[in-house]
């Protein structure tokens, strides 16, 4: 087994792809590899589109910031957060009873449900020689995904994923050193700026050699200027919209 | 490697433990898997406390629902979404820059990117012989879990996860049927009725094996009850005090 966790440790996220199909089937297998994931008091609170379409994985990418590998991929998947089960059985067993579906808690239940599985699939997909890059701005354009794929009320997209062959062997990209995410019987923030120093030493070495020099900007700088920066504002209102009210 | 996925296929939440031990450096190579995850654009906006002293552990038994497998595991995590790393980094870089760490979209990425990673510690975890269980209800009494932990502004615990060899062998826990979590180019919520009916009978049948008879509540009814607990309805507040205003 240790020559699996030394492949999650080679994970790397990939752009581009062969032309080798992604048949159904395998489609099917990766999901169902993403539903034996962990699910908070076993609500399985999400739902996954698989879209084979090209017309509409080409509108997809577009609609995700004109991301050209989410029109390539043979197979985009779209992980949402998913309550509309939940309250399609309340509807029906509790019909009169007041229900809860637009807390914060249920909110992160859902989101985090549907990470769970994705990130099981991910894992799955790898094994199986494919290929995955998750796709954060499928929250660009919210709104219109949700429209384009038919979404229903209390459902969001999470984020994508796109799914193929790999056609590219990119390098590994190093993580933040150990210590500074994983904490002994309580957060301690000793040494973190040495950390994130020594990791920033790193990450500019490494954008270097991938641009050929042509970046090598440090990742606490990164950070910086993304936390700066006013990204996806429309999400509050159009999670409200969608029934997550974040009470 | 698909002998890896039928081992995934066999997820089991495990809540009791043998007393073999956890060493540092096992848990260190689990976390470090975790770390492979994917990330939202690398911001890696997520900690995790391992909790391995006895008495910390049996005081968030308490705080989580007095969950006794949350004091008896080897090893207990504490898996937190965590923009404080951004925030000093904004601090340092752009001090004199409007920052965003307030938003609904910085709490998705923080939240999923602590999930992403956590689920991947987990297979890790599972491919080494351990059992793990996720443990919702550090999010009972979060203020105190923050506090007892010493977890920074800009951090929440999103969920624990317990650590231990097993000794227990439960049985599988079945999920809805496919057709139920996956669609194709498009939502379609055909047939749900009948996908989550026959689901209702087969969560019966395993709850009624499990339980010896003594329950067979239909998951439909017991997912429409759970949407009608007013669950949590601190989070919201507790969120908003820790820097996550979700603006």
């Amino acid at each position: 087994m240790n020559e699996t966790i030394s492949r999650m440790m080679e994970h790397r996220s990939i752009r581009k792809y062969s032309d080798r199909p992604v048949t159904r089937e395998l489609v099917e297998q990766i999901v169902s590899a993403g539903q034996m994931a962990s699910s908070s008091s076993n609500v399985q609170a999400y739902s996954v589109i698989a879209v084979t379409d090209a017309d509409r994985r080409a509108k997809l990418a577009e609609l995700c910031g004109h991301q050209a590998y989410v029109a390539e991929c043979p197979v985009f998947l779209v992980w949402c957060a998913d309550l509309s089960r939940l309250k399609g059985a309340a509807e029906r067993h509790v019909p009169s009873q007041k229900t809860y579906e637009g807390t914060t808690e249920n909110f992160i239940v859902a989101t985090v449900d549907a990470a769970l599985a994705a990130q099981n699939a991910a894992v799955a997909a790898e094994l199986l020689g494919l290929g995955i890059v998750y796709i954060g701005g499928i929250r660009n354009r919210s709104e219109e995904v949700a429209e384009l794929l038919g979404i229903p009320h209390l459902a969001y997209p999470v984020f994508g994923m796109c799914l193929g062959y790999p056609d590219q062997e990119p390098g590994l990209r190093p993580r933040l050193p150990l210590p500074a995410v994983l904490h002994w019987n309580g957060y301690d923030a000793t040494g973190q700026d040495e950390q994130v120093a020594a990791y920033d030493e790193v990450m500019s070495k490494y954008l270097r050699e991938r641009t050929g020099g042509a970046k090598d900007t440090a990742w606490s700088e990164l950070m910086a200027e993304k936390l700066a920066q006013p990204a996806r504002l429309h999400m509050r209102d159009f999670l409200a919209k969608r029934g997550f009210e974040l009470k």
